[in-house]
């Protein structure tokens, strides 16, 4: 189960999290109006927090917030010493909305953008053994899902729609193609070749998702930003999920179609696991 | 200018507007996961409130938010007069969201909705004088628009084009025909007929959107629900904005091509702008 985090930081101070708390008039709450991020820290070290930052920085600038995520790094270390966290494998969630002001759609002038940040203890698994069961549904989400916006309710659903059917995650299905999960990127393979949808407007490009992408051109594997087809499921070899928390989980099944019959795992969907644990013990990364 | 009211109704409460707030971990504020209402009273009386507030229940149906919107209709005179508003025209907001839990994306159990709602003075006038100019741009939201929810970065960052462009507001455009404005429904007439776009799932159904076909209906005109495309909109005699606040607002000019040169209202624009206004002045409506 999720659990709150004993303090936040929120616009400048490191307070208990039961008196975190933002005006209603916050655009965050009336409209959705924020961008936000999640990175873990693993080993003393945040795993590719500065691709995290600057994807931040472009989500803000996307929507229009003016502020620096340069000046909320140097915050960090002082919210893990307040999380007791320091020398913890952690989670890190920001959240920056556009402000308090009175509701009025269009973008108000001269308001401080609020700022929250927390951290939770997480140690992810060296490898996720997950061996996830999804399901599919349609696609209802904006047309600019490369904003990691917090209007995230197409989200949500989707997301509810996994837990309802006892499933890990729902897979997002576009004019017939598959995009990405509700919460998550998601890969194929057939005949050796790495399947994953192109990032365009219509995924969030997972830092994961790159790593991966990084890791098949060292690995010399073929890989094609090509959108599967729901129809053809059940021509791959392989399925796996990709994302912060989740790392790269295999799917055992999607809808009716089983992948593996018991706990097996694809040949790639493992390689790739394992170069991404090599990864993740290599100290220098940022 | 939008003010800040004086008291909100915050979970049961009435508390001054600067002392009015909720707790970061409102879905509200970290998912968009909630949904809003706004009406207008005119007269001593809320102009078609039962419509409304059936509207706000079926949004928090359709979202899986069990509450029953009769409870908070009994807590409106109350925040009415501590608003200093129980005579005067104003415009009530009412927004629920799903509550209090750790971030996870889907809907956690036992938890009580939040619910805000607070008014503002407002005095509407009879007839809408503006003579509005509109942009159009891609409609990029996501497909359930019947939906009210708060997840609504998608319709601010289409007003926020309207008002950088210096008009009223912006009409979308997906697959090339125009659904609505960013924050009201769009009408055109030709050749005497009415033409809006369905109440399907690509638009928000309006109460004054319903109105405007009931009167029609009344006023034996034609009316079609059917899309009309960005190119034909210079082939159409007049267009019209309907919302709860904008009440029937003539569209004067739409990107480059003028309905009228000067400050002319159309015909058909005219009278269901008067038929409105009478629909207003009448005492009995709920």
């Amino acid at each position: 189960m999720a659990d709150y985090p004993e303090v936040v930081y929120l616009n400048g101070k490191i307070i208990k999290s039961h008196e975190a708390k933002i005006s209603v008039f916050d655009r965050g709450f009336i409209f959705g109006d924020g961008v936000y991020e999640v990175m873990v820290r693993i080993d003393q070290r945040f795993f590719y927090k500065k691709a995290h930052m600057e994807r931040l920085q472009a989500s803000l600038n996307k929507i229009g917030i003016a502020y620096d995520v340069d000046a909320l790094e140097r915050e960090i270390p002082e919210l893990l010493a307040s999380s007791n966290l320091s020398h913890d494998d952690c989670l890190l969630y920001i959240q920056i909305t556009r402000g308090v002001a009175p509701r009025k759609h269009a973008y108000p002038e001269g308001i401080e953008p609020t700022v929250l940040m927390y951290a939770l203890s997480k140690k992810l698994p060296d490898i996720n053994a997950v061996h996830a069961k999804v399901v599919t549904t349609d696609d209802l989400r904006w047309l600019r899902c490369d904003i990691k916006m917090t209007s995230l309710l197409g989200n949500v659903m989707a997301n509810e729609y996994a837990m309802a059917n006892n499933c890990y995650e729902t897979l997002l299905v576009r004019d017939g193609q598959i995009t990405e999960g509700s919460h998550s990127n998601v890969f194929f393979v057939k005949d050796s070749r790495v399947y994953t949808h192109p990032a365009n407007t219509l995924i969030l490009n997972g830092i994961t998702r790159q790593i991966v992408l990084e890791l098949c051109g060292q690995l010399n594997i073929e890989v094609r930003e090509e959108a599967i087809s729901l129809k053809d499921i059940a021509t791959m070899d392989e399925a796996f999920l990709t994302g912060t928390a989740t790392q790269i989980a295999s799917i055992q099944q999607i809808n009716n179609h089983y992948f593996y019959k018991n706990e097996a795992i694809g040949t790639l969907t493992q390689k790739l696991q394992t170069a991404f644990l090599a990864l993740k013990k290599q100290k220098e990364l940022n």
